[in-house]
């Protein structure tokens, strides 16, 4: 059956007159949250976490419609048939099991009939056993060096999902361990990297499902070069996350270890799987590792089975399309009032904008509708002193505000400044920013007033250990998805990094040409020519 | 003379006009970018830089359109008044001189008649004093140990501009000087902090105006605490950046040296003063801090000085006007292929959205424009294999990128994969993507087809030392006040930040009496009582 565009659904319709009947005044939030019970009416708890949207600019009959859409759309059920195998990934042809990578149960999960969590609980196995190996000393360097440093060689979904939780659960390293990211193909980040490692302490993690990504390929290279120099052997530095297979994968090219990737898990939805679990088992313990399984699966289930008034990723997806397609707003702040949370927002920016950064359903047409939002952040109370002037008086966008009840340094915080912790400090600013925001000051001098009506959300994480870091994961994971339910759109394929990959591939052959003294390509066009006689020595002023 | 609103002005219509005009298909990028002598055209070297806005949207008669309307608003002329000490942040009765900050000639700077170079010339020296007496071990903490962990602790317009030089230039730090930034309330940072710290070798850098900013002043206080907890006495192991009798410039507070900030240099604009040069000068040498300024006051010449045409932050601020008013874009990210300006986005995210997020101009109206843009950005390559899907296929935004001609580590470049260094890989990435953005690719199933038209500029450095950072600091300042002047705005106050900073003092003062043992305030908001008893311990599961 062919999937109908969403704008043909009744409650699209119903949305765009309510969207105009929200324009009025006694919509503004100021009068919305004068209504008693609007909290519990608009916040809910579930999978662990609470949100809450009482500072949306909805009203229950908006929510009716949006829970309306979410039945046309089936938004449940097609979760549900992504978690079980089906082939949603349909333009690869490929099922969507980020999901199974954090199941601890005994539930089989079939992928064209074949169960796959055998191969998911082995790898995971494998990790383990690698892990503790590599803590007891009983895998070391070369010279017998017990390994410290991790560094990780991989790019984008291979890389930020880990950043973020590593950077998140900072404080659980084991002692000693640190790790390391060399994502960016520029020689700065390698030089850094290798400026601050010991080198015969050091395991490199090479994660690229293909094995041929460009920028992996070639700090890995870098890597190898690097290690010879130091008269270290490479095959007993670094491990694989690596398709079964593929040039990362073949005994010709001996690693310490090898562990797979499956092609129904894409990068950006892959932290649960091997991509996250060696370098953060290795930095954390797999027990860690773990536990942010488990608060993952958690929230998936959460997912699949609560209904939609109570199902927290699916509320905040049905709030994406309000904001997005009815109220118009083209940005959505991600500010976690948790420095440990800082790399949160760039996670979500690949996750969610590579996802549903779409123009074509899944039909193959052209949308009529705009997806995806620009997601940027900073966390709070930094981005207080930073933009939040143009989210109060500028251009507004929607906010999505975290707050962490329990921080894990209470027994520092013990200088009271006014009279209250820096923790109590950091909650009252997050409570108030919401708040002015929604209500704004229509009085004073122009420059003193604040229009107000800006909507924002409020996400609570009881503490910062490792299961609440895998529910948030596993939140924004399935909102993503939930959204591209909406949509229609396939959040699970990424054709539009092609294009630049293909021409960034024919300027390295001219630049290749340049190297071994051939001319650069006739059909070059001329400012690319331009920029390759420039980094050749070229004046800029010459042109 | 009463400012005019900018959509009063001839060339506003004009505009109006020509964006009309470039909806045609005659006016896609794939087009315009056939023409002969596009790049020559369309592009500029001056203050140092190189900057190419031949994949702008724009053709000669949008430019000339623009000049007219850059000549209507006088806009170098409100830039050398700037420089010259008028009053232009008029709502806070101040002059507007980050520009004399990094003055290095002999040349008077009057503000109401007094020369201000003679103190900006006396901070200086005295921070040159300071950070040669601390390198040399003349200055040492309170048990006799070098200073190597300095802290900075500072928020806003005190912490990201040190912050993005610092990551910047860390290749140039002083053999075993480490930075830090304490800059968030949140405990997470500060215990963070003191966990990397050696507290014996470590002078904290307390930075705030006004002495007074409730996250500096918190954790000034935890400092202090763990100071004296260590057996350590903080006045030997403090400096203040703070103004003139400030209570941080209070001798009954002694601190090892206070460093005065001045009324006419805003937090965002005050990385050139001691804001900046007191952490950049521990941390990297003062020689490198003067490098900076000299590099800054080059592309502050070339702005005051430069005609429209050939002036870079001009020609930038044209097009963000362009961009945001006449095309509709709401959004400019800004990729640095740069793994050391990786902070560079956060930084002009403040300096940018907190100038120009305003919706009343210089004579107090609501404007009937929109002003500064959304802005956000990561390094590339990284945010190819991120966001950039979206770029390409989703919701289109206008870029900026930023290249870096000569690495610091060629040396270190030397395996080459596919016959090309890291380096020549970055630049082809960097090269390829404007290219794709810019004309797309209409050919192939719907979900490969690419619309293309999306426009970006290129931003050249010759390399990232000092002189160069500094002449991109000038350039986003100098930028950043030409929109403004368009736009008929103040981008120097920002009251938009009081509202929520009132709203917390309300809640932090509920917060002290819970502290206290006594009940809430009866006139708390129940959704502010609801966090407030979350944070005590209620459960939010029982609302």
């Amino acid at each position: 059956m062919p999937l109908d565009s969403p704008i043909t659904l009744p409650a699209w319709a119903a949305l765009n007159d309510l969207a105009a009947r929200m324009q009025g005044p006694e919509h503004h939030l100021r009068r919305l949250l004068e209504a008693p019970g609007r909290l519990e009416a608009f916040s809910v708890a579930g999978g662990g976490l609470f949100y809450d949207y009482s500072r949306q600019r909805v009203i229950p009959a908006v929510m009716d419609a949006l829970f309306d859409l979410a039945s046309q759309r089936d938004l449940v059920g097609s979760f549900r048939r992504m978690v079980s195998g089906e082939i949603v990934n349909t333009t690869e042809g490929r099922a969507a099991l980020h999901t199974a990578a954090r199941r601890l149960d005994q539930t089989p999960v079939r992928v064209s009939g074949r169960d796959v969590m055998p191969e998911i609980r082995a790898v995971r196995e494998q990790i383990r056993e690698f892990a503790t190996a590599v803590h007891a000393g009983r895998i070391t360097g070369s010279t017998g060096k017990p390994f410290r440093d991790i560094v990780v060689v991989g790019i984008g979904g291979s890389y930020l999902g880990a950043a973020f939780a590593a950077h998140a659960l900072a404080e659980d390293a084991r002692p000693g361990m640190r790790l390391h990211f060399l994502a960016n193909v520029d020689i700065h980040n390698f030089g850094r990297v290798v400026a601050a490692i010991d080198p015969e302490a050091t395991l490199w993690v090479v994660i690229s499902k293909s094995y041929t990504t460009t920028e992996t390929m070639a700090n890995a290279l870098q890597a190898e070069h690097f290690m010879r120099a130091k008269g270290l052997d490479p095959a007993r530095h670094t491990v694989t996350v690596t398709a079964k297979g593929s040039p990362g994968d073949d005994p010709a090219r001996p690693v310490l270890a090898a562990f797979h990737m499956f092609d129904f898990i894409g990068g950006r939805y892959s932290v649960t799987s091997a991509v996250g679990g060696v370098p953060l088992s290795l930095y954390l313990g797999y027990e860690r590792f773990e536990a942010l399984l488990m608060g993952a699966a958690e929230m998936d289930q959460h997912a699949a089975e609560a209904p939609a008034e109570e199902n927290l990723p699916l509320l905040a997806a049905l709030l994406t399309v309000w904001n997005t397609n009815f109220l118009g707003y083209p940005a959505l702040g991600i500010i976690p009032y948790a420095e440990p949370l800082a790399r949160l927002p760039a996670h979500v920016q690949q996750l969610n904008m590579e996802s549903n950064g779409k123009s074509v359903d899944l039909e193959g047409r052209f949308l009529a509708v705009s997806t995806g939002p620009i997601i940027f952040g900073e966390p709070g109370t930094c981005a207080q002193h930073s933009f939040f002037q143009l989210a109060h008086q500028g251009r507004p966008f929607p906010i999505e505000f975290i707050g962490v009840v329990q921080p894990r340094y209470s027994m520092q915080d013990k200088a009271r400044h006014k009279d209250v912790t820096n923790h109590q400090e950091l909650w009252a600013n997050l409570v108030a920013q919401s708040r002015a925001l929604a209500v704004g000051k229509p009085e004073g001098t122009p420059e003193r007033r604040f229009e107000g009506n800006r909507p924002s959300s409020t996400l609570l994480m009881e503490d910062l250990g490792a299961i609440n870091v895998g529910r948030l994961l596993s939140f924004y994971e399935a909102r993503t998805v939930f959204e591209a339910f909406v949509w229609g759109i396939n959040p699970f394929d990424q054709f539009g990094v092609e294009l630049g990959k293909t021409m960034a591939a024919g300027l390295r052959r001219a630049l290749a040409d340049q190297n071994a003294g051939r001319p650069l390509p006739d059909d070059l066009d001329p400012i690319a020519r331009f920029y390759l006689r420039t980094l050749a020595g070229g004046r800029w002023d010459q042109i």
